[in-house]
């Protein structure tokens, strides 16, 4: 039984840690960080864990606790891990990062998309990429692992087979994606209030958003090429779930069977990536609560495109459940332990 | 472990006794029993259970299914258990009723509010209503259950302590309760299509709800008195979730340490119910996906009444959750077996 | 023509107004103000005025405003209008007030349910409660309108006929009323986030709700007695509607009929007031967009008691629609001039 | 005051056509034709409209009503129109056609893709595609409208003036667009319960939806060349409202100044579309209830795309609005009577 501390653990992320390590039969949570509730119960922060977590939320003290767990989560802004993190806490535990700090190669391309000066760019190379499905035996060795975006994890997934095999131009590649709203996260901001998002769909971040930078070099190791493509991420009116829907033209004739069979190649294997059955869409609400992402694709021939699609949940496959994976695989467990979770419907 | 056979598992309540009993350690569904997709996937139908579920959909037949499992939960329209069951089918397998047929003792009442004959009302007597924590020692010894209604689950077991102590006047209670749409199954009609439905509250049933007089029974034995009360049920704008808020005249002064006395009197040890603490309204996405019922309770002094409120997901204590329950205590195993779910947040 | 200024004009309410006097022949908008978005322009605080409204958010000064309106509605916070009006102002120009500043006859009860000092108790007596259906005449010569509250608008106008005729036992009189998100206003609280209001219903302000005493004493005058009630609101995941429920023991043995003449005595001639058929329960979405209040009731034989039910659309009938009927009586402009919004459906 | 039929009343796009109509000046409607409701009130059906409409539904006689009324507005499925329509009935009434019968010149297009053998092609020659901005003139002197799909409109205003100008490259055009659920109708159907469209999203129709053709026949006018494009629909969980976000490639290098000159040559005098500021994304809840459609683009110079955005109510300027919009000018009234509603927000 490991020991797990949470930076960040009353953010929404923080919070589906906590339901899926719950269930978890080889980690224990003894660490709820939470700056802004220093010393309140947790369960007065979120009741849904009355009667289930007993704890009082601390604060952010890496150092103390390097001491006291195997693995930290961090599930906080942008820069704050950044700012934590030394070779010495790093040499007595693992950690997991939520936040975007280290999951791109080039500092350069970090601090321009994200406006911020990076604060320990000397361990940006060492840090593990953790989409497992991709860098599976890396993680396993990984001291410090990037937990992918939400709306990267979901779309280099969906993407991720015809890249790696050359099937599509990927100069061509465009990701139109929609999100629920927990991707917003739980700060009391105007645009996130019930009456703004509800009954309302629009795209945001158009050509700006952060994640871009991120799926092109993942992308672009799958397709050994410099990838730039178009990113747009739409905000939808539901808690949970993200669909990408992924545009490419085929770089040349295939049929049905010969795209599935490469979608099984990289997939037929894989726990929770489920390639659908031929016309059969993926849509959020068949993945909700659990860790499976969804692909599917349809070619077209009139215009010699490929439409890919993927749905996950942002919160689950795009955040807390891929990081309990990560965890899993850095610590030997079973992979899929804590997150064998049947998606709820309706 | 023991073999499951549904009937009726491709309603929302019957596809959540399949996710619930996907992560049962001592029991295995054999059966999907659904008469409107025989010989179809179920994973074609639930798609969320694409991978997990590999089975096809079967007809009803009882006769079989008694060879072939040692419990049959029966998640179909009212009347059709009680046209199915007999002395030789009760001999061999145990059955859980998910439908009202064996709820009310009085079957000139069912007949009544429910508009049809019970075809076999000589089960009536013998069934045990399944309401795990007023009845769990006649639950274990049961070969038929009838498993409680939701609106009637989260009813009764807020007023049930008050009742059974006296505190109030039965004749004053009325029952304000409210409940997400899947409470109206997966019937293709116009008034539970996503715009008749989203943006909207409506009472129904006003005075004429089949759940009143179950209600009425159950509290009835509690305050050992005949009762008689208001019930009124609102269609909300969610998936899940029911909230009852009760009225009530105290019949004699009462502080707040003395009601919550009694609320832990009956609830303290109880894992699936839990009293809130003070001033905490009940909220039902605060326990939507689990078995929790969370209660709580506020007195008004000037109106000399107490407000109790209850809320749980409807279809997790309110149906195949609480089914579950009945069958672990029918079986012997541990009562929460496969119930242990973290309520989902956001 | 008349000259309008508004101060709160960025509120829900405020903004509810513009949308309505948009399209009001006798009324023009002259002041737009926002103590929050000073020299913005008001389209860019609304985009859904965008090349409607040109003008941009002026501050809250009274004084200059009375030179240069004819009536000021104050949508704004509790104390507000209150701590803003004179003697001086109004007698130069018509104030309506969609706090509840002068609501409540007795200072007293206002400062003990609101928690504040009354800044101005000396024009409480002068000032008309305007709820225009029963209040109709005094409107018309009032120069100050304490337009009625959102929940008690509805809550009043279910009840007042059977109050006003001595049918119910106001002493048994129960409120369970359900609104809309867009009643919590757009303050950024993490309560009204999204994700905190989706997928959730709740009750709050339980036994405290600040609409409790206006109900109380507007249904005091119809009943002409001392009105004590149990009104319990709650939050529903959807933007604009309120439903109340009320409960209360009939005072003698009724028909449908002879109660259907008392509704329909009061609300025959009323415009905006609907007695829906029998059986027909009100439901939000019906009314939504529209100043229709829509009513209807059921008899319970069994236990002696009706139940009253009543819808309208907070946002309009409950705040800027009742103030522009306000208005138009006390400008001698046709009272439902501006107002006749057909329901959008769905 | 013409006399206004109606065909197909009570679906989703009768309604709206009612409600906007209800506020007229010009028109009076005197026939609710609802084959699914003869003989019922229609206020029955609709109960938004009680005490609005006291008409009852009527049969499709459009014989009968040609003698009757100036105009009939058919808003019924595929094929009926093509099925009553004939010279006789045309030569004493004018016909607004909100189904597809008549928007595609090409005959085997519309029976290719639709799967329907078409029953008057006799008349798709003369009828007028009846997109106000771009057809106004066309439209004045028709007999015959056939009134444009939803997604096609907000599709097309959407990118109608670059691919005039050339400024796109046409063969690179994608069109990711994303509906709220009224745009699939009242009929009662699984897919659009309220439990299987809340809290979801999914693509549906890739590669073959309908509006497909209707787009690129009428972008390939613009272009002046053959367009191909993909269309991506998706269901939204909201009632109304449709954004398009599209794609392309651009054909030279341009500013921002540049392309919004270019929008603003096309739309700066249509009462009707709304080019945004800079950098605002168009959102469907800014025009719910209204005619407008909101557009606006973003030029990324790193992929040399154009991102173009349109957001639109798709019962009012994809269906009855731009239904009414159509009448107006074939028979001389103001083009906007009826259409001047401000959007309601929230």
């Amino acid at each position: 039984m490991i020991k797990v501390g949470i930076i960040g653990s009353t953010g929404y992320a923080g919070g589906e840690l906590i339901r899926i390590l719950a269930a978890h039969k080889d980690a224990e949570i003894v660490w709820y960080g939470s700056r802004s509730y220093i010393d309140k119960k947790y369960a007065e922060v979120y009741q849904n864990m009355f009667q289930i977590v007993d704890a009082v939320c601390m604060d952010d003290n890496m150092e103390e606790l390097a001491d006291r767990v195997d693995v930290i989560f961090t599930a906080t802004p942008q820069g704050l891990c950044g700012s934590l993190v030394n070779e010495e806490i790093l040499s007595r535990v693992k950690i997991i990062d939520l936040s975007a700090d280290f999951r791109i190669k080039d500092v350069n391309v970090y601090e321009k998309w994200y406006g911020i000066k990076h604060q320990s760019p000397q361990f940006i190379e060492e840090a593990v990429y953790g989409l497992c499905e991709i860098n599976r035996e890396d993680v396993k060795k990984a001291r410090l692992v990037a937990n992918p975006g939400c709306y990267t994890t979901c779309s280099i997934l969906t993407a991720y087979p015809l890249a790696k095999e050359g099937i599509i131009d990927m100069s061509t590649l465009i990701v139109d994606a929609k999100s629920g709203t927990s991707g917003a996260g739980r700060s009391a901001k105007v645009p996130n209030l019930y009456c703004e998002v509800n009954e309302n769909i629009k795209a945001y971040g158009v050509t700006t958003h952060r994640h871009t930078p991120e799926i092109e070099e993942q992308l672009g190791y799958a397709a050994d090429e410099e990838v730039m493509i178009n990113f747009t991420p739409h905000l939808v009116p539901m808690n949970r779930g993200i669909l990408a829907t992924e545009y490419a033209t085929l770089k040349k004739e295939v049929t049905y069977e010969e795209v599935k069979a490469i979608y099984d190649k990289y997939y037929a294997d894989e726990k929770f990536v489920r390639v659908l059955d031929r016309d059969i869409c993926p849509e959020t609400k068949w993945v909700e609560g659990s860790n499976y992402v969804d692909v599917n694709f349809k070619i077209d021939e009139r215009t010699n495109r490929i439409i890919m699609m993927g749905a996950m949940d942002n919160l689950v496959k795009g955040a807390a459940g891929q990081a309990v994976q990560n965890m899993n695989l850095m610590f030997g467990f079973k992979e899929s332990e804590g997150l064998e979770l049947v998606p709820m419907f309706p």
